[in-house]
């Protein structure tokens, strides 16, 4: 395998969950915000802003939103929120008599979904490289309107998830992912025709993994992880489309 | 500024549209697709597939439909397309009688976007430490309806973008960024009083960028490229609401 400093970084990537309570410093900070903006946008509207939370009162809601076990959201050495935002553009379109109805489409969401994790994805690149340790929190979508009330975003905004720097208390096993045979194929779609076996050589890899990892250690394969997530969700996440809506996303589309 | 190799890279991104016809050798094919796995996965549900396109003549059909201009298309060292995939997480929940009403919904569909763009970002941010170019190409969109039949995509799969890597023959100077002010925000979301003042000045700075570059030059600022994207789109990008519904996606949510 070719490998870099990089490379090496970007295969090493766990999520940490458990932080010290030293808050980043200010030229770290800098840097990583600066990077989060340097990557590729959907025809350069760069549409997502990203919001520092400093208050400790916020991060406390934050956490009690994500879920009572979720002490990274309010335990870190910083907190963002990454936010779809196409209020911005809207502004700056109507300000030149503009029509702005493609901006509610659904087309430029997906645009704002992209910018942003491309951002955020080169901001935890930019922060394990520098020995930090980070985690993406979608569960603020556990209630999305009200992060939308807490961090006051204006229509045209919508928070997608949010990720967690900071330096670890602890930092966990590497989790195995999938055979590269079953998520990687070549010109059309075509899972492997021994797909349940690699699935049984996966199951058996993953449950010794859960098994031996020393935090929060449990007994489970892909399939029962798999069905466990998919047979329940909080309440208001299953309104998502409802509040993307609410917001004046994914309107006008034909 | 902090800056190590790894962060370095990352500030130096830029587009790169003008391939050598040189493939990536296998090696770097492996580091990068293994890569792309490695990142942060929503509920690890691994919500997403990699297409590589090596037949040049689906290549030079996905040329088509993004536009006749885009020679990256076809024209590169490696394409792949990143899909949204709740098709294998279907399937095997479906073997465990599990109800997967949950991976038709909204919340699920956003995880895709999350887990995939992840992916395609440590997979440029790898293939950029290596010296290589990347381009994101969203014009798959144009007409997401052929690109599913073009690749044979499943019910609940969705073609979210390709990424083409390649040896640049040319590097395009580095396009200015919007200000950190009115991007970044702390707390709640506020643009700054100065709003106007700052996209004036950004205004200037990226009309001299787009004057001085040695590739395309031309005369437009952010405001006049904003407008210009803003006001028209191609029909089928129009109907990205109806493609996703009828691949099984924004379903069943209240």
């Amino acid at each position: 395998m070719t490998v870099n400093e990089t490379i090496q970084s970007l295969l090493n990537h766990r999520s940490v969950r458990d932080f010290k309570p030293q808050p980043l410093d200010d030229q770290t900070l800098a840097t990583l915000l600066e990077v989060a903006h340097q990557g590729a946008s959907s025809m350069f509207l760069q549409e997502f802003s990203i919001l520092s939370i400093t208050d400790q009162a916020i991060k406390d809601q934050l956490a009690e939103i994500c879920g009572q076990s979720q002490h990274q959201v309010n335990r870190n050495g910083h907190l963002f929120v990454f936010v779809a935002d196409q209020y911005r553009n809207q502004l700056i379109a109507s300000q030149q008599q503009v029509d702005t109805t493609l901006l509610h489409e659904t087309d430029r969401l997906l645009g704002c979904v992209y910018d942003a994790t491309i951002g955020a994805q080169s901001l935890i690149t930019a922060a394990e490289s520098l020995g930090l340790g980070t985690v993406v929190l979608g569960s603020i979508l556990n209630d999305a309107r009200q992060v939308i009330q807490l961090l006051h975003l204006p229509h045209l905004t919508f928070p997608l998830f949010a990720v967690a720097v900071g330096y670890p208390n602890d930092l966990p096993e590497q989790k195995p992912r999938l055979p590269q045979s079953v998520v990687n194929f070549t010109n059309t779609y075509q899972l492997p025709v021994d797909f349940e076996a690699q699935l049984d050589a996966y199951d058996t890899e993953l449950q010794s993994y859960y098994e031996q990892r020393h935090l929060n250690p449990r007994r489970e394969t892909f399939r029962q992880s798999l069905a466990r997530e998919v047979v329940s969700s909080p309440r208001h996440r299953r309104e998502l489309l409802a509040i993307l809506k609410e917001q004046g996303f994914l309107e006008h589309d034909r």
